[in-house]
């Protein structure tokens, strides 16, 4: 079998879902086969076949985006869905108390991934969206969740590259060590602009069992406006909170949903 | 190429994938290849292929499971994610409000499917998960959604199977068409113990341009404790802020955000 673009039909098929953004979420087919780096006939083929599938859906204007069946698979299956169920009800609960954006993320390949996002209308700040990334070392979340990974993590992430996001980014490894020391001593991190000059971070880590990271809790506060005496034990009480009902969690519960 | 199960790459991968569930988010490579009834050894090399992509992961305990890299294509390019971004600040507006389950959903491929619920830790119902489906005869969110469909995808749904869920499911289709018009009229429903016995839900349109109904925000009560004068006008409030917010979106405000 002929094999455009000299990858595997998974590889191709991986690459049409990935061409997909925020900024993006339509593509014409042409632009679609670009993004993808893929024959204008191969994509015609591909797309046909996902769609036929759910997994991409086809506008009446003809234009291309992700199937409502492709979030329906991974939401149902992913256990990123189980976190996220725990821990919504005590965001929300922690949003209420300080007003401001609050979010949950993962490490993952290497960089932090949020998860959920609330945007409180009392910030005065653009909120991010889910499913973002960012570096670990430019922000308070990711800070938090590399110092709770193991040595070895750390030294390959300190060994760089460590790009300057703003002028407060630290990218001095042996700085950032420091920093993870006391990160894993106080169990928080506040960070003011160093991913975007004017947001301040403050994040605390939800722990599992034998001490891992699961996850990382974060408020964002306009630089300046930032009260870390009063955020930081209400994120730490609510951490604890998420991490007592993930232990507690579900595959018992679901079972009696329709009882 | 040899065609192991008679259908193609895409076909395979679908079936891998729709194999878990929020009760089987873990599986083992067998039970995984019976579920989606391919060969093992077919199974073994699409799993591998897939974890190298990371569509799905492999546990050290060798279980499989749906990769975070599928939960962040779909969440990142869906344009379902653009409606629920726009909806959660008005459900949790809701919910502090009404002290309930709140849920967003949309009519897809003959059924309802939930996008979002918000669980009320007031509530005394075991709330339900994201990404589920319900029958559109056997809740309120799916004769509000099927209220304002196309008079032939109507005669479609009502010409059957429609069936019991409960004793109290209307499945009598000169019935459900009286209640279609009243929802039409009226811009809610309310079913007392239509899909499951003890729960009654309220459901109200979010309506788009041109009159088409894009989703229906569901409010969920213990049967007998539901209060439909305080809910219904607070809900189609809520319902015309999130179209609001859904016509201004997004794609504009999105450039700004590390500004």
């Amino acid at each position: 079998m002929p094999d455009s673009g000299g990858d595997s039909v998974i590889g191709r098929v991986v690459r049409l879902l990935s061409a997909f953004d925020r900024n993006s979420r339509s593509l014409p087919l042409t632009t679609l086969a670009n993004r993808a780096d893929l024959p204008l006939t191969t994509t015609h083929r591909l797309v046909n076949e996902l769609v036929k599938h759910g997994l991409l859906e086809r506008a009446p204007n003809k234009e291309i985006s992700i199937g409502l069946r492709l979030w329906e698979i991974s939401a149902r299956g992913s256990h990123t869905m189980t976190l996220r169920e725990a821990a919504l009800p005590f965001m929300e609960d922690l949003q209420t108390i300080l007003r401001q954006h609050v979010s949950l993320a993962v490490l993952d390949a290497g960089s932090v991934l949020f998860l959920e996002r609330l945007a409180s209308p009392d910030s005065t700040l653009d909120a991010g969206r889910m499913a973002e990334r960012y570096p670990l070392h430019g922000c308070s979340t990711g800070l938090v969740l590399l110092a709770f990974s193991s040595p070895e993590y750390q030294a390959k992430v300190l060994s760089g590259p460590l790009d300057k996001l703003t002028d407060r980014t630290v990218t001095d490894p042996v700085l950032l060590r420091r920093i993870l020391a006391e990160v894993r001593q106080q169990r928080f991190f506040y960070a003011a602009g160093f991913g975007i000059e004017r947001w301040s971070g403050i994040a605390v880590p939800i722990m599992g069992e034998h001490g891992a990271v699961i996850a990382a809790l974060t408020v964002v506060y306009a630089r300046g406006e930032e009260n870390v005496l009063t955020a930081v034990p209400a994120m730490q009480t609510v951490a604890t909170s998420i991490a007592r009902a993930i232990a507690a969690t579900p595959v018992a519960r679901d079972g009696n949903r329709s009882s």
